[in-house]
């Protein structure tokens, strides 16, 4: 893409109202726009990042069987009434709306509720289950406290993944299988080594929940890391008896850290298939309540963290799974010619570039390249094509490097 | 995608609470749930069909190079009361919502506020002129009525784009490249032959808006179509000077006919960029006003239309261009291991086949397929492999042919 027809600038202030580092770079690179607190929307940059997020944890989503579905934000109050999560007392994030006629909706802050009435159609005896649905849909959450930039949000896209299975040990089987795929989407997107499965309070129908809690000084959460760094357990638990329970070094030893909890996984029972009567018929014939789980993942949360533990004092430094682009390309005046040639030689292999060919000082370009936070910087000026070609630079690197440009399609061809 | 892991069920009842076709058969077979009138959520089947129309959309919008971007759909008021759209008589759509503080907050109808809004961030002079932005977004609209199944809709995915000029000519002529990208668009959409370009209201700013509106006996709307069928005219203009002016045929020999709303384009002018103070330093240093458009189509709704106007008695009949599948195999007890692996060999060399594994009559899977609506079908049974091996069908004739699997092969291959 060639930056000139990238709509957004950088800016260097940074904006006024904002105290978290992730919302103060991401607004000041331009990925992303704030409406009010709590309140984001995604500009060109941005939605790239968020996209690519998106499509580490769907192909995670479909290797473990799930069917992707979309659902709706406005709910009415039968379900939830059901459960008893339509009172604003009950479940305190309601945002509430209404029709003309004067009927109370809700937007929905989970969609645990309309999935399980929906698939009282589609399930109906044991060899309809298991079942898994996930989707990516916009959250909408009335937090008294939005200060944390794109990681706590009023209005937010939610990857939320539910399992229906027909007993406790196909559920967990499917809950274990779901925590390493959780692994495995938060090591892709660069996070994995801060990282921790985390006991967290589980609820009438297990022990735990678990969170993935990634270390950061910007967390809102504290967790107690083992001194092995294997596991962790939430604060919220550790007053509890059974919170060390099982693990082998003793409580003492575990280190508090401030986190963020970038996906929780959670055994709902049979909570919300009683209450809405999702029941299946078994190899005898016998109504039986369906065994639920839910697993979240809040796409733009992570892509704050990522910001939160991938950046220096110039910007962003974006991993590879989830970089807007692989390549910035700067053009310096004097190499135009140069320029367009690698740009359509690079954009042809297929490599995704951010070609900078405004007409502005090569100090602006540098500096926009650093706070954008591509992780790979090709520049090519007149000097550079007099010493050999082009100059190469990784942006968590100082070490520049001058390549032909031979060196440079195979370098960089994917 | 094996049919056994699909986990809709398609019922043969058509729901009690749907007058509109779309609506029913949609359900029926599975693709979309109903939630309360004009809120429906999509269930894999409808997923995929949906994200085929905004695939369509989409390399339109980016061969425009328009830049696409996801705004909120919560909303403060400052931007639409300096527009006068903030009031619910002056904007009768609203749903409005509070934060806990009792601030109230709306849920966007359109987004022409938010954006323009932005924009001042990023639109200086005109040097950074023109700008054209897009995104597929959620709509909240509180319609009194919402009888036509997904084609009028309080929550529904709408693909909004926006065009920022310097001024009237360079907006004109980007209007008109919009047109043309329309008409590819539903053309691409199988819709193309039914879809006329409509003279409509034009507001303050321009003569006409228009509208592409798709002959169909179940529209909400009236156009009137000029004899050799090139261009119409929306009723609700038809009593004004202007409606017929420059057209070649004369008034009387327009033929009024129902139609369905699948897009419209409109010159804003100034009237946005004015009341938000949008404005650009022209050559010669003085600030102006940018000139805008905005152009809209909702892909549910046009996924509505498709199917009202490519429907029989049996079910749909899904173009091409935006089928959930390219082809449904039917795999017959007795034939399991043949249908096994020309499963696996379609698939392998890249098509997209729904294969109906069950274990279930064939009269079953052959009723579903025929409601399902997949372009071609492919049967393989103990009787098929021995006249010769696979039986294909297309959705739309009911001539059958018995083909090899080297032949199914090449004519299906992608």
């Amino acid at each position: 893409m060639r930056q000139s027809t990238l709509f957004t600038k950088t800016r260097k202030d940074s904006p006024k109202d904002e105290v978290a580092k992730n919302a103060d770079l991401l607004i000041r690179a331009g990925f992303i726009h704030k409406e009010m607190a709590g309140v984001y929307s995604y500009l060109p940059l941005g939605l790239r990042v968020l996209n690519k997020i998106i499509g580490v944890i769907r192909k995670e989503m479909e290797a473990l069987s799930a069917s992707e579905v979309s659902l709706t934000a406005i709910q009415e109050k039968a379900s939830w009434e059901k459960t008893d999560r339509w009172a604003d007392d009950k479940m305190d994030v309601w945002f509430k709306t209404e029709l003309k006629n004067g009927t109370t909706l809700g937007l929905a802050p989970t969609h645990e509720e309309p999935l399980t009435a929906l698939m009282k159609n589609h399930i109906r005896s044991y060899r309809d289950l298991p079942r898994y649905v996930f989707q990516f849909q916009t959250k909408f959450r009335n937090e008294t406290r939005a200060k944390s930039g794109i990681m706590r949000g009023r209005e937010f896209l939610m990857k939320d993944l539910y399992s229906f299975s027909s007993d406790t040990e196909s559920h967990d089987a499917f809950y274990e299988k779901v925590k390493a795929a959780y692994l495995r989407i938060f090591d892709t997107l660069g996070i994995g080594d801060k990282t921790y499965l985390t006991r967290a309070s589980g609820g009438s129908f297990s022990q735990f929940s678990h969170e993935f809690q990634t270390l950061s000084e910007t967390g809102e959460d504290t967790i107690y890391v083992s001194p092995d760094e294997s596991t962790a357990v939430n604060f919220e638990i550790i007053e509890s008896n059974e919170a060390f329970e099982g693990l082998t070094a003793p409580k003492e030893t575990f280190v508090p850290q401030k986190s963020i909890e970038v996906g929780n996984i959670f055994s709902l029972g049979t909570r919300f298939s009683e209450a809405l009567e999702l029941t299946f018929l078994d190899q005898t014939g016998k109504p039986k309540p369906v065994v639920m789980g839910s697993y979240g993942i809040g796409p733009g949360r992570v892509m704050g963290t990522i910001v939160e533990a991938h950046s220096d004092e110039k910007g962003i430094l974006w991993p590879d799974s989830v970089a807007p682009f692989a390549v910035h390309l700067i053009g310096i005046t004097g190499a135009e010619v140069a320029a367009e040639e690698i740009y359509e030689a690079l954009t042809a292999t297929g490599v995704e570039v951010l070609f900078d060919d405004r007409d502005v000082r090569p100090g602006e370009k540098f500096a926009d390249a650093d706070l954008i936070g591509i992780p790979v910087r090709v520049v090519v000026s007149e000097k550079t094509l007099a010493v050999g070609g082009f100059e190469i630079k990784h942006r968590k690197e100082d070490k520049t490097e001058i390549i032909s440009k031979d060196t440079l399609l195979s370098r960089l061809s994917v």
